[in-house]
């Protein structure tokens, strides 16, 4: 399900994203950020400069800087356009099923689920997820409010059915439950957790579902 | 509180520490524990070499190894001991409540608050901790073991006492709240943490906490 995050088949949205200049539809803002994603995919973010991106369309640097601030405003709008497609997948997940406690452990797993194939199969994309955690990308803090909004939106709905608890201030139980799923996405977390790490997955999830059906 | 932690009044305990040579009692291994210490929180664990150490004592770099099989097994027994130290004050710190739900609020709060200010005040041991959090060092295995034990023990309690549930799996639920913790002393995330941490950290030991009360 993840393969079509992955793949670039669409265009990449770069609007709204920090560091981007210039006209926001333009054909070489496409081209320039076709072939950031190719040479990210094959030789790294980290090691990519924007040189290379340049000279791999016959143009020159300064020509590159007329849409994007830095390499990180390419790597930006790359990253945000992977993150998206993981929210999206995270959403129609919790949406296949009415139970609010089915779509809490549904984004606790998926999560885990679409973390670990991004690690073991896509290194390269890996790795530049891993940098825009690491420095604090606009893209990333993006991600965990849309994880927020997910979280929130299920524990209304769970609300609303009577399914779950209605003592507490929501949008602080939203934001815990949120931050709840973070280990199991963090990149830094990914790369050092085991083989029990979907297990624990569940494990936390349950913790969160008792904790607002109590 | 934590300063008795971060400071080195006390020997550095080596033995059971990975990458450890020789006679585990000698003066020698102290004096380049010491002198490791002091070059760590000088100059940082990563831009301190073994020659650096050796050549602050006067050695060679290969009498060094008769002790320890590399850099990383001198910052192990150094980790170790600060880790270890945590462990103690955290335990402390529950132990100076009877309610296991204040008992589990002061470990949240208390490793937010340890790793905060670890973070913020002590930056080259927070590097060289950041060094065995992303390379998985034995030590932090030995931290997160230990952990889980308190949590372990403070959820046993609250069982014994009845404010507890007893429905779930001990050993599940234990972990599971354990890995809560992890959000607020992983120095990754304590890296991108904002000002909104101990909120959170308050907020997620709120969910564990109504998980076991349900």
């Amino acid at each position: 399900m993840i393969e079509s995050a992955m793949e670039q088949e669409t265009t990449i949205e770069a609007s709204g994203v920090s560091g981007q200049r210039g006209p926001a539809e333009h054909k070489r803002r496409q081209q320039i950020l076709q072939a950031a994603d190719e040479h990210f995919r094959l030789y790294g973010y980290r090691k990519t400069t924007l040189a290379d991106i340049a000279k791999s369309l016959n143009l020159s640097t300064p020509y590159i800087y007329k849409f994007f601030e830095s390499k990180q405003a390419i790597g930006e709008a790359i990253c945000s356009h992977c993150l998206g497609a993981i929210l999206s997948e995270i959403e129609q997940s919790a949406e296949t099923t009415k139970s609010p406690v089915d779509k809490l452990r549904r984004v606790f797993i998926g999560l885990h689920t679409i973390g670990w194939q991004v690690k073991n199969e896509h290194r390269k994309l890996y790795e530049m997820v891993t940098a825009s955690f690491e420095e604090g990308w606009e893209s990333v803090a993006r991600f965990k409010e849309g994880i927020f909004k997910i979280v929130r939106k299920i524990v209304v709905q769970g609300r609303e059915s009577g399914d779950f608890e209605r003592k507490t201030p929501l949008e602080e139980t939203a934001r815990a439950i949120a931050r709840m799923t973070e280990l199991f996405y963090h990149p830094t977390l990914l790369e050092q957790a085991g083989k029990s790490q979907e297990d624990e997955a569940l494990a936390v999830a349950n913790v969160a579902i008792r904790s607002l059906t109590a």
